[in-house]
């Protein structure tokens, strides 16, 4: 009689499966006849009952058998009429990709609909802080007539060279256009990372709270991901080390400037620590850089990567969303040449990489005096705003919320203390019956109380308006 | 003393290492101390002696502990000066997307050297047959003026229906723009559906020769992968469903059109006898459609998409990079609105969606009258293209090779039995040296003895002088 090889690195259960499709193949099991029961199974191989529970549970999800309650495991019918049509929905619960956070997933729908709530939940800049005019001109009086062929799987070559001298002219960063990979914004750039440098299993560091958008990203790529809490000053980087003697670190991602949610910026004293810290452990730093540029007072806070001796062990991600427009969808990753490389051609099968059009905009836009004007009329805006928020917070619900006003950025990191429902993902449902959204801290993978209110997406009078909105949500009685 | 749980779902080797973690974490061994050998904590644990190794080596490769040769596995030191720079070569090996093949990544380097070779290898058309002159005088008269903003997570919603009338027109499909998601081409809508809907394990079956980057993704995502052997007609249904019986197959994925690389239409009498293989079956097949419309005759065969009853059973995969522009980035997936729904979702995870400025373009081109001049352009100049190949092949080399002369694609399928050297592969070398190249056939997962030259992309004088060089390296003594 066969029996599982206990000494073969499959486990037992696989083997048992793999065992029972062949005799299924074979016709010793023809369709519709019974398996033996999980319990006599289990005896004659002398395993356990769980062993064969997950033997029949894999080959019940690949097709091979079918469950009935009260009469045990049946052999599956391939040509049943019952299989006429593919059963999608068992396709759509498969896949390593998970689907996104309900609560995203729930403000965006409100969002499409016919009467959108006023939006404090997206991250993004107004249509009218977009520089549409100025791509327009560009468009119409030079409209491009250049290759339209496939693009250099790093990305069109002038826009690299014009991202290299933008990087050192406004943040200091030393960078050659040949180890800069351009891709669909920051988004397409960390999961790149993550589909490419790291494992299932993989133990990486993140700011709590954190960017919700790579959270679920994470998720899907089965990373273990470990909490650095941020305070006033950023994170504390003797986390990191206490992190990786419990987990052996394989990454830290940080948002050093206006870090999202919170807006806090990394303090020098923090970076210098942070910088030896990875250094001594040998643990890259994922540096995703959105922010600085919106830097109300006009002067940026400079990035980790512009640190002399930080180059070799940094992946620096950036883009064009918050600071020009998010429908260009451009954004860029320098790092080691080998390493941009690689992500270069993993890129190749995902979406044999973008259009050639929106880089050349890209080019000419961020290469032109125009972007200049752009930057220093976005920031003042987006102070604006800010200011505006701020005041609106103050005078609707002084004493109900706390926060500390950043000094850059598109969000405002709230701590709702007030009175109410705490839960603020159910609060949630009533903020949107007010007309207005905001996204939930749990989200961004942190403990409860708090909220991220941006101020960039909505017009002034839609700021008061929301807050006064959020208001009516938050002392509402339940 | 600790002993593994036997009852439990995770495996021994896994229980034992992070038994170990732990106790490394808990100081009971120190940095640089001896972990007991593999054959006294065999005895200890009462396990085999090959999971203990299975332990260590799970250790060893998250960072836990390192050998020396003859005297066993010692704690790593988390914080030792060795660190310094994170080891990026061992992150390269990493992550879940597998490199390119490395014979298209070496005809790629070519492709872009200085004195790049004649390119019968790229299965793209040539600039010239691309619509810029169209794409420039739009762009001019009316440049983009719109929201600059993150898209829908369908695609531009008037690209979507204007692409949901372009395929009742010319292909006779009828669809919602409801149900289409606008991807970045082909390969975009292929690697969702690996990554949303598939498993690692899931056997899916693929034609015998294929399309080759599909071949290096569905090796990312960890499919079985079998082959479906097409002759004239194109693949035989019956082979799936043996196929079938043997190994549950969860995706049948096809390019019944012009197939790449062979160029053959599956024949009327199989496409019925397809459908009813796999609806009995309950397998959806995906077609992959990009050549149709270069019909020679101008007459495009129908795809499976339009027969009335294959609607539910089947996503349809199109783009516009074989018919107009791959530097648009611009191609569709047609499916059941719940799969399109996830999909799109799921891409706002990878790269936040495309850029609307190409998705305008191409809406723009598609709707208006100048596509069916350019269509009707396209199909004429490839035809003589393909004419002025068949023609310098039969003079140059004839008997040493014979093919099928296609009528539509961009491929020609040459079945190489010549005299010389027998791999294609190392032959490719000769041929760079020569001064041209093509795609060896085993690229696309068939046996030796082909090879795909592409005619759309070299100019008319390129190939003639092309084949001339490819009979040099043919007949050249190895």
């Amino acid at each position: 009689m066969w029996q599982p090889d206990r000494q073969s690195k499959k486990p037992i259960y696989q083997q048992i499966a793999e065992h029972l499709q062949q005799r299924i193949r074979q016709g010793e099991y023809p369709p519709g006849s019974l398996l033996p029961s999980e319990r006599k199974l289990a005896g004659l191989l002398q395993v356990n009952r769980s062993t064969i529970i997950q033997a029949y549970e894999d080959l019940r999800a690949h097709g091979w058998v079918y469950r009935t309650v009260g009469s045990g495991t049946r052999v599956s019918n391939p040509e049943s009429d019952e299989a006429k049509a593919p059963n999608w929905r068992r396709y759509l619960e498969n896949g390593t990709m998970r689907p996104n956070l309900a609560a995203m997933r729930r403000i965006r729908e409100e969002l499409r609909g016919e009467k959108a709530p006023i939006d404090m939940a997206s991250g993004e800049l107004s249509d009218d802080l977009f520089p549409n005019e100025h791509i327009q001109r560009l468009l119409g009086e030079r409209p491009y007539g250049g290759h339209l062929g496939y693009d250099d799987p790093q990305g069109y070559g002038p826009l690299r060279e014009t991202i290299a001298r933008f990087l050192c002219q406004y943040l200091g960063i030393d960078a050659a256009g040949s180890s800069l990979l351009v891709t669909s914004g920051s988004q397409q750039s960390l999961f790149l990372i993550t589909q490419c440098l790291l494992s299932p299993g993989d133990a990486v560091a993140v700011e709590d709270p954190s960017y919700c958008h790579s959270l679920s990203m994470f998720r899907s790529a089965g990373l273990r991901v470990f909490s650095l809490p941020v305070d006033g000053e950023g994170i504390d980087p003797d986390d990191i080390a206490a992190l990786h003697r419990q987990h052996r670190l394989r990454m830290v991602f940080l948002n050093p400037n206006f870090q999202n949610p919170t807006g806090t910026v990394l303090s020098g004293e923090r970076r210098a620590r942070l910088l030896d810290v990875t250094a001594g452990l040998g643990i890259p730093i994922v540096e995703d850089d959105p922010f600085s540029l919106t830097a109300f007072d006009g002067r940026p806070p400079q990035p980790l990567r512009a640190m002399a001796h930080a180059n070799g062990q940094m992946l620096y991600v950036g883009s064009l969303s918050k600071i020009a427009a998010s429908g260009l969808r451009i954004g860029w990753l320098l790092g080691p040449h080998s390493v941009i490389a690689r992500l270069a051609d993993a890129r190749q099968q995902m979406d044999f990489g973008m259009s050639v059009i929106p880089q050349w905009v890209a080019s000419e836009f961020l290469g032109s005096s125009m972007f200049d004007r752009h930057i220093s009329s976005l920031r003042q805006r987006l102070a604006y705003k800010m200011d505006t928020l701020r005041a609106a917070l103050d005078t609707a619900i002084p004493g109900l919320a706390s926060f500390a006003v950043p000094n850059g950025g598109l969000n405002l990191w709230v701590n709702w203390r007030g009175a109410g429902d705490p839960d603020e993902t159910r609060m949630l449902e009533r903020a949107i019956r007010a007309g207005m959204t905001y996204v939930p801290g749990q989200v961004f993978g942190t403990r409860p109380g708090f909220l991220r209110l941006s101020f960039a997406k909505p017009a002034l009078d839609q700021i008061e308006e929301g807050v006064l909105r959020l208001r009516r949500a938050w002392t509402e009685t339940p």
